[in-house]
């Protein structure tokens, strides 16, 4: 006997997960649970009843187009992921398996045997001492090339972090793929944390939260002290440091920061891209009205229709609004582009079906990338 | 009503989970299984059984030493981890939850309010054009100084990839609080693939594994293409490129590797750390011969006993090899230790409780970087 355990440990096999795809791509979910009452499939957000069999509860669903698919199983009313499995997405507190359907969308958001760029988590420090995490993706030719290249700020959701771009987002992998089809410039991401009362992700860094300083999405402060993220990068990375090579997108709250940042620094990004945002600074809107002008509001909220005239007065190459026809920040939309119309304000429009989800985001990305810096 | 959803998306609290921490570091865990017939709580390798409540079982731990803890719970058989919860860790295809018992040596695997070190996943391409993965930890100073580093080439086991040292290792947090207290240098850690099967972690890129060469640990390919990693950092990054500022250590396969590459390459390293690592090139020794001399090996697998002497005769500042008494490698460990006494090669040996484990790894890197390169 001389250690078979060791070479079990160096070449163990992994177990594969309790999904199969078929090859029209239709999958079949088997989940292990033999006193359970009721076991429901959570699929990209649809919910799909399972059949109990012997033990096992099964479903195979139709053909499923090409995407990311994250899913879990709701047993007896409880979220659980698969025992075993390579690759699960952190949303906030919930956990999702996932898998990718190719030969379509869904190989961009995969990594492929393509130059990969380089993805960074640093740390800046603000004006006023805080340490803030952030997470950099530097195209493929960035190290071995003195040029230098764009940048697209990538803002998360109000659930997300500086990581949520990355794992759910697929911010990476599709950029790699688009620039290696060319479809897409050599560019830097940046993904700063939009949630000031946390300096990273929690889930690195459990610093407790500042419960008075919650609010903080309506106190403008992320919006104001972004010139420091900007600075920043142009400091430390190697960036064109101009209108010209610059873009703002980010989803939901991101698109909320996104659309402020870029109106009350109306000279600093040549292109915004807002992903089923929210945009109402007082939480709620009364009589249609998303923007008061009232001075008891922070700086960057005080002027904002103003500030969207000197913004597009400047001129931009593109101001692209994205939003499911499901989502609850609809309507909210629909306000804000009576505002651009009305003023005869240049934008592009792009309705998706679903509602407020990463797959669309994920898409929305993929359109928006393809349109920056060319 | 004009979106309340809108508060509850953007301010949710996280739901708890189903562990609480009492002040005198007892943990109770709760899991809610009212139809299983066995909970058992899997709490850093040991296997502790739950007591069925009111559909709850329960467990409360004695009072636990500071430490990280990872942890699931097997139901029936089946392993699970929280529904929801913010920490998670991989292994292999293996989840945790996982929660760290502060003040003591908790705290050093924890993100704490110090300077923080930038964290990379970054691609270099070997010789014969593979693209390979690793991941590079910067030290605090390291973006606003000019001064250039030492480097640790820290190498995970066959269960492991270029993101085991980082997520399971803590190898960021670690290194960030051992510099702030003074008691490591700041140093750049490099943490690169070891499974040549492997592009990059699985969990990232799902490229098929080749099982013709899956066996290639033993075919000393990651060993013999090592100063291929060190030119790439050496050209990439601000290090002071010679064997006084160079280390190089790695638990289980990542030990195998770091001590043939050491040997093999004799005048590179003047630090050397093998924690729980394995040693015989030919997967089973014969008559207590760790190391077989034979044309038929491998190069670097051919000579070892006088390429060990060669190093030891060049000279180093540390040969440190540590492991837990409970390990499966303990016996091939003390053969391993005949030889260099037999030869009196200085080392230094530390015997720990445990097994082959990461908290034991956790440990080790902790002891190990503070004796580098000072």
């Amino acid at each position: 006997m001389k250690h078979p355990i060791t070479l079990l440990i160096f070449f163990c096999a992994l177990t594969l997960q309790a999904q199969t795809v078929a090859h029209n791509h239709q999958v079949t979910f088997r989940y292990d649970a033999p006193d359970a009452t009721e076991v429901v499939l959570e699929l990209n957000g649809m919910r799909i009843p399972m059949l109990p069999g012997n033990a096992t509860w099964n479903v195979t669903t139709d053909s499923l187009p090409s995407d990311l698919y994250a899913y879990r199983y709701i047993v007896d009313g409880k979220p659980v992921t698969e025992a075993q499995s390579l690759r699960k997405m952190r949303d906030i507190d919930n956990w999702f398996d996932y898998f990718i359907i190719p030969d379509g969308i869904g190989s961009y958001f995969e990594a492929n045997n393509v130059p990969h760029g380089k993805t960074e988590q640093t740390w800046y420090t603000t004006a006023d001492g805080n340490n803030r995490r952030m997470s950099v993706y530097l195209p493929p030719s960035y190290s071995n090339n003195n040029q230098p290249f764009p940048v697209l700020y990538l803002l998360h959701g109000s659930g997300g972090d500086e990581l949520a771009w990355l794992e759910l987002g697929r911010a990476a992998q599709i950029l790699d793929n688009l620039i290696a089809e060319g479809k897409a410039e050599e560019m830097i991401v940046v993904m700063p944390s939009g949630n000031m009362w946390q300096e990273a992700s929690p889930a690195y860094y459990p610093k407790p939260v500042k419960l008075s300083h919650r609010d903080v999405r309506l106190s403008g402060t992320f919006e104001m002290q972004f010139p420091e993220i900007i600075h920043y990068i142009d400091t430390h990375y190697n960036t064109v440091p101009d209108k010209h090579h610059r873009a703002v997108a980010g989803l939901s709250m991101g698109g909320y920061h996104a659309m402020h940042i870029s109106h009350h620094y109306p000279h600093t990004f040549d292109y915004v891209g807002l992903f089923s945002p929210a945009y109402c600074p007082t939480k709620i809107y009364h009589d249609n009205i998303l923007f008061p002008v009232s001075d008891s509001l922070p700086e960057v909220y005080r002027q904002v229709e103003n500030e969207l005239q000197t913004q597009f007065q400047a001129g931009l190459k593109l101001y692209w609004i994205a939003i499911g026809t499901d989502d609850f920040l609809y309507e909210e939309n629909r306000l804000f582009r009576q505002i651009l119309d009305r003023n005869h304000y240049p934008y592009e429009y792009s309705e998706s079906a679903g509602g407020h989800t990463w797959q669309n985001w994920r898409h929305y990305l993929l359109t928006f990338a393809q349109r920056l810096f060319r």
